[in-house]
């Protein structure tokens, strides 16, 4: 089972200063694939893009307390060693691997073991007596080996497995098929120094039928409408990476990319590996995903440096625009938003309407001519929510937003019913000429569902809903204070008051502040879409405002 | 101005094994804020949840090389140290920065200077002679120190500066203005250890009305809705963190949560304001982001080891669903899609239709089924388009729908001069009776269209123009073949062939494979939102499937 939550997984390697390769670069990309990375440094380069200036080492014993307060406190799901310098590190490693693990029948967590040897630039990172050490203890151990081809010989020469030459495919699977016999239960040959054609892939699949192709980083078979590029694509030609273990070999292919940033490309696959593996995937599809990351980490990369660029770690996230709902914030998004449009918001819900309201000092006829645009503007908004119910997927939505309908309708039966006690009949509410402060309003709700999804309507419907709660709020909140300026008792507009801050229309609210979080968290925004939100949302309290100005202006 | 590139950040600072301190919290914070990290190791410690079990120095020299290496090549735009351990490494990073920037009118980037003395679990990690050297070299070049209280007493009482007690508001501001005078052009005391009350900030503000307050991680004034909420989080408390400068005071105010899981957090504080400092904005904006980034990690940790466990540094990331596009992948959104159905897919642009049309077998009364009731079916595509020409927010939207409908015209009349070559009025086109496969194709993607936004609508129009695409550039492929099954010469169908895979219907193609990168580029989708598009294009690739069945069983 693939598991979601941040498993924690360790790296055991060398540190690289600037950032890109070593236990850095595994950090990074352990954050980059939600994975709690911890970290075991070996040894210390003072390094950059343009080489290695400097090598550091760690006493065994350091390492081995660095290994027992990791392991000691944290469940760790998958584990990977980098650049382990020399033979004593080795050993204090395997030592304290064997003593945690192999023990009370449990097993050790996938181990990934990238045999960092040399440098891209040339520096050793490997003494010559570790090597045996390596091969004899760590390879027994490991789960996945991802050499790449030099790493490849020199662990092959040194145990007189001759490799065949690393110069095609077959050589490639001899060379895995070999380092498989010195224990590990995978190896993940890397295929970078070698270039092949499509064709000639092809071609070793028809002389080796059990070799499994993955060709998903290609455009493949059914896709001639993007032909185009693809044969630009494989004019440039292909490398394989070829995973051998005990099932047989499977071949990984991309398209070569010419790059300079290319600094830690075997740290970052092996790190992305690791992460893939401790959240409980097949190495099969560990390697897809791993090879595609590193893939385009080097192909989005930022230049940095003067040398060989560093990879780009961050290619594959993104920021959230809406933090999660937590204790403390559990409406994060309205919050946002109130936060983003403070200004206007505030001339919406304490416009001078509101507080003449308050006071009971409003004109009847400002009264009268805002409740008659309102109820020409709700039909508006009833409408918008039955096109809010056909947008809607699921019977939950289209209850709660035919509950709103409802509610409307009832809340023109209080418009009414205030005109009724001043005289006025239903035939002269509707026949009531519509301003165009209620048409901008009610035509641009509804024209927010026409142009986009349910969550901008919501968005659009949000502002009238939310606003007259705050309104109904505010003004009751403000009555109960000492020497309060609002006036409830002889108020002709108390009932307003009253049912604005009552329990049935807040009830109302609360469920609207549920469904606009959960539109939030269940699809996060990006910042286009978050925009867009923000930007409805600003035009319809500005669009309340207005609607106050011409009720009280008679406009 | 704020940049949103990758810029280059730098922390001088220590290890932790257990990676929720130190560099590894630091390059957590780095790579959650999308800034390149880089790192200078002073000292290592072996450290988990539970506490400090043992410290690692590291020489001088190796931390100037180390130094060295990243100044000399990469472009630091801001900085931090943490952990410096004794007063040897704090005059060497002091000397390195000094003679790296101090000359030729250069000038130090921020630094943002966190003087851990003391570990949360009581572990000394700054030597007693270090803190004289750290307040008399360290502090004059610093941009913004940000200290707990247990570090701002230790610093004023070394200087003498005797510390009212930092037990109120008012303390902490007579701290802060003391620790200004040794150097630091900021300080950020940290409050931590401090709850207040709402109203005890607000009766302070009333007794200093000089000192700004900045209540963004509150609900505040106009949020009466999101009241109820509120109230329980203000019986909880408030902490405030205190930023003194030349200005003046500002105190950032935030609810106090209760949480274990704060191993850490002073260094993801100082590593997320030189985040924020490198980007460029100003030391007000950094201190909101950055202590609300931290909060929200504390709030929404994940449990990891027995002790004190650390924040989560990923809260504030998504990962992307769709790769960007890049030179090797152009269309990372279509490979998904294809790929995602690749059998499906299949089944439509090889279906037996397609075949016996390409060989010229295909029954001809089948060929006139399916040309009648693709008739039909285009009346819907090209009403699916009106709807998208509705939907759009720009005239380049409008005018490239409209190019469709167009287009869609066009190809209607090929299909009547094809029924008139065969004796077909269009009177008799018109009266065809609808086939269910026809009608429930088009009218479901009129339904996306009702129900979604323009991106789901253009993502249910797509299977039927890139699907043609494909088939015309399939067949005219298969043709060119040595031996080909495809008839061209005498195959009644031939002309069908050649407008599919004609230069006018491929750069209809083109152009709708570009506007749906274009929407999946601007507006990376979440996981939820990509979930939806795959499943309108999966539903309408079986739709078209069924009606190449219906076409060839003349259903």
């Amino acid at each position: 089972m693939v598991t979601n939550v941040q498993p924690a997984v360790l790296t055991i390697a060398g540190t690289d200063s600037s950032g890109g390769a070593g236990i850095q670069a595994d950090l990074k990309t352990f954050t980059a694939h939600n994975c709690y990375g911890t970290s075991v440094v070996v040894a210390m380069t003072a390094q950059n893009t343009t080489g290695v200036q400097a090598v550091h080492s760690v006493p065994p014993e350091f390492i081995e307390q660095q290994l027992r307060s990791v392991l000691d406190d944290i469940d760790i799901k998958a584990m990977k060693t980098g650049m382990l310098f020399d033979a004593k590190s080795i050993r204090t490693v395997v030592g304290m691997l064997r003593s945690f693990y192999l023990k009370d029948g449990m097993s050790l967590p996938p181990l990934v073991c990238d045999p960092v040897c040399v440098s891209t630039s040339g520096h050793t990172l490997l003494q010559s007596d570790a090597l045996d050490v390596l091969i004899s203890e760590l390879l027994p151990l490991t789960f996945l080996l991802t050499p790449n081809k030099s790493e490849a010989e020199l662990i092959l020469s040194s145990r007189n497995l001759e490799p065949s030459s690393i110069t095609d495919l077959e050589g490639m699977l001899v060379a895995a098929e070999k380092l498989l016999t010195l224990g590990p239960k995978n190896i993940l040959l890397k295929g970078g120094h070698l270039t092949v054609t499509y064709q000639q892939v092809l071609e070793f699949k028809k002389a080796r039928p059990d070799v499994r192709l993955v060709s998903s980083s290609l455009y493949g078979e059914n896709m001639e409408i993007l032909q185009v590029s693809e044969e630009n694509l494989l004019s440039h030609g292909i490398v394989v990476d070829a995973l051998q273990n005990a099932e047989g070999a499977t071949l990984y292919l991309r398209p070569r990319i010419d790059s300079t940033s290319t600094h830690g490309t075997g740290c970052t696959l092996a790190a992305a590996l690791t992460c893939e593996l401790s959240r409980g995937r097949s190495v099969y599809e560990a390697t897809a995903r791993a090879t595609e990351y590193t893939h385009q980490g080097i192909e989005t990369a930022v230049p940095i440096g003067k040398g060989f660029g560093p990879l780009n770690h961050m290619h594959s996230l993104t920021v959230r625009c809406i933090p999660k709902p937590t204790a403390s914030n559990p409406h994060p998004l309205i919050r946002l938003l109130l936060q983003s449009t403070a200004s206007i918001w505030k001339e919406y819900v304490e416009h001078e309407f509101v507080k003449q309201l308050g006071k009971g000092t409003l004109l009847k006829e400002c009264f009268l001519h805002f409740v008659k645009q309102d109820y020409l503007y709700l039909r508006y908004y009833a409408r918008a929510y039955g096109l809010l119910v056909a947008k809607s997927t699921s019977f939950a939505a289209i209850k709660s937003a035919t509950d709103t309908i409802i509610n409307i309708v009832n809340e023109v039966a209080t418009h009414k019913s205030f005109c009724a006690k001043w005289g006025i009949s239903e035939e002269e509410l509707l026949a009531t000429p519509e301003s165009p402060s209620t048409t901008a309003y009610g035509a641009y709700i509804i024209d927010c569902g026409i142009q986009g999804d349910a969550a901008k309507l919501t968005m659009a419907a949000a502002a009238c809903l939310l606003g007259y709660g705050e309104v109904g709020l505010w003004l009751q909140k403000e009555s109960q204070k000492p020497g309060t300026w609002v006036v409830i008792e002889g108020n002709p507009y108390a009932p307003w008051i009253e049912d604005y801050s009552g329990e049935h229309y807040q009830n109302a609210v609360k469920v609207g502040i549920a469904t606009i979080e959960t539109i939030a968290a269940r699809d996060p925004p990006s910042p286009a879409r978050f925009e867009e939100w923000r930007s409805v949302w600003e035009r319809c309290t500005m669009l309340e405002k207005g609607f106050w100005d011409m009720a009280l202006n008679l406009l």
